[in-house]
């Protein structure tokens, strides 16, 4: 398998889905559709919508089965990362080099767009989803919609506001990181093992695979901010530190956190030991997770 | 039946089922579990919540079937206010008689406490539903999730803000309150009857009457906002005057939009002719709207 090919693939179609569930530019009030658009369809990573594609596959089930939650998860992160770039939360004028939301269409409309993708996931999830039983939805819609509330990212986003320019101890950084981040890439995860029929065992396994690929994800994203590419990653580097965020290498130092993401991504390819060759790209996504870039 | 006394039975129903699944104050981040329950918890006119009840009452379902939902339904209620009154949207310092969210807990706790609420809403209703088939409640899902976002108050508000100082003809103010307010009225009437058990042309006749009293609830809301007291209703009396807000008085004068709500009113009762006296609370509902002072 050519993990660059499989990403290729998996990302057209995700983004032609979104494409298609999102209210055309064109429809009135246009302004909260082109300011929901601009954020979705920028050329992301679609990490999350991937990772869940990949769990259905590695337990037999359909790439459409799982479509329209993968873009969901997609429409949740891009929610997160609008409403954490406003001037009351990270104050960021810049995200993935293009204007924040709030920069290119004002505060008003970036709140309501974010809200809107909000909505709109479960809609999606409620809506879309084809081929599976209506609990298995149900099951799914509860998962997500605590990934992105109180079972995950916006407690995260709390604690982490909280913690600027505070000295944080071990356990109160990984509480915030495995809310923040981990809670919807372990959920993208496990909607993909549930709507591809996975068993209970299986979903253990992806539960791990989830988690330890969320800490992984985090530490390499902590380190790219400290010795990525401004160029690649579209950020300002060194914006943790300039906000005195708590952040892995600031806790454990640059060489002991690669060391301890290196060890996430080997526990969550041992976590799929008993899957077959259709787990191949979680396995690989893994990999790549310490690898990338940006 | 005697409908205050109905109100405060259901009333005390909600409240308490409310506080049973907010996570409790005392939990990490504290902060956002307080800024949530600040906002729910104050004593509101529950209407949405009660229309939903009343709505599976209706058409011969139980309270416990509808509840999640109900709550569900005044958590996005509340989901809404809260952003609605951030500086970057309405710039409300006071609800209800109280302190704004974001002037008792800061504005990036509010827009969290908002998005928290949000997201909590659907896992309430997948999660803690129970007692009917599982593609009802993803139907619900489904319809309240367009009416909190795509399909009603986020693109409502959307609207509302566009229109500041703006001269509205007729079918964009229609169009902006019936996205606003009107969409979760309507959803709240749709999932009770869905939950309870409705048949199709009971839907649509719960459907005509959720949009008619949407309606009067509107109007009545935006004269209380010129001839009401500020002590019952806890707002600034003439504030939309003040935004130069587009309200229905604004367009065709007080005297006739009264007599559009009272004629709203009719009608709502007129939809539930075919209904036998289970409906009689949905009724004394639809009176109450555009009889009351707060």
């Amino acid at each position: 398998m050519n993990l660059q090919d499989y990403l290729a693939e998996k990302c057209r179609l995700i983004d032609s889905a979104m494409q298609e569930y999102l209210p055309p530019e064109d429809r009135f009030p246009d302004a909260i559709y082109r300011a929901m658009r601009y954020s979705v369809l920028n050329g992301g990573k679609r990490l999350r919508p991937v990772l869940t594609l990949a769990a259905c596959e590695a337990v037999g089930g359909k790439d459409e089965t799982a479509l329209p939650t993968a873009c969901a998860l997609e429409f949740i992160h891009t929610f997160s990362l609008i409403h954490d770039d406003l001037p009351a939360l990270d104050n960021d004028d810049f995200r993935r080099g293009r204007p924040a939301n709030h920069k290119a269409f004002g505060e008003a409309t970036a709140i309501l767009a974010g809200d809107g993708l909000l909505a709109f996931a479960f809609e999606t999830i409620a809506g879309r989803t084809t081929g599976v039983p209506a609990e298995t939805v149900l099951a799914v819609v509860r998962r997500v919609a605590s990934a992105a509330g109180m079972g995950g990212m916006v407690v995260g986003q709390v604690v982490d506001m909280q913690s600027e320019g505070q000295k944080l101890d071990a356990a109160t950084l990984e509480f915030m990181h495995s809310h923040k981040t981990g809670a919807l890439i372990e959920a993208a995860v496990l909607a993909g093992g549930m709507l591809g029929g996975a068993t209970e065992a299986q979903l253990d396994a992806l539960s791990l695979y989830g988690k330890r690929v969320g800490l992984a994800f985090q530490i390499a994203d902590d380190i790219l901010d400290l010795e990525g590419s401004q160029a690649k990653t579209g950020k300002t580097i060194g914006g943790d530190l300039r906000r005195q965020k708590a952040t892995y290498p600031s806790i454990y130092g640059i060489q002991k956190s690669k060391e301890v993401a290196s060890q996430a991504v080997a526990e969550a390819e041992d976590a799929l030991r008993d899957f077959d060759e259709r787990a191949e790209p979680l396995r690989a996504l893994a990999r790549l997770i310490i690898e990338r870039e940006a």
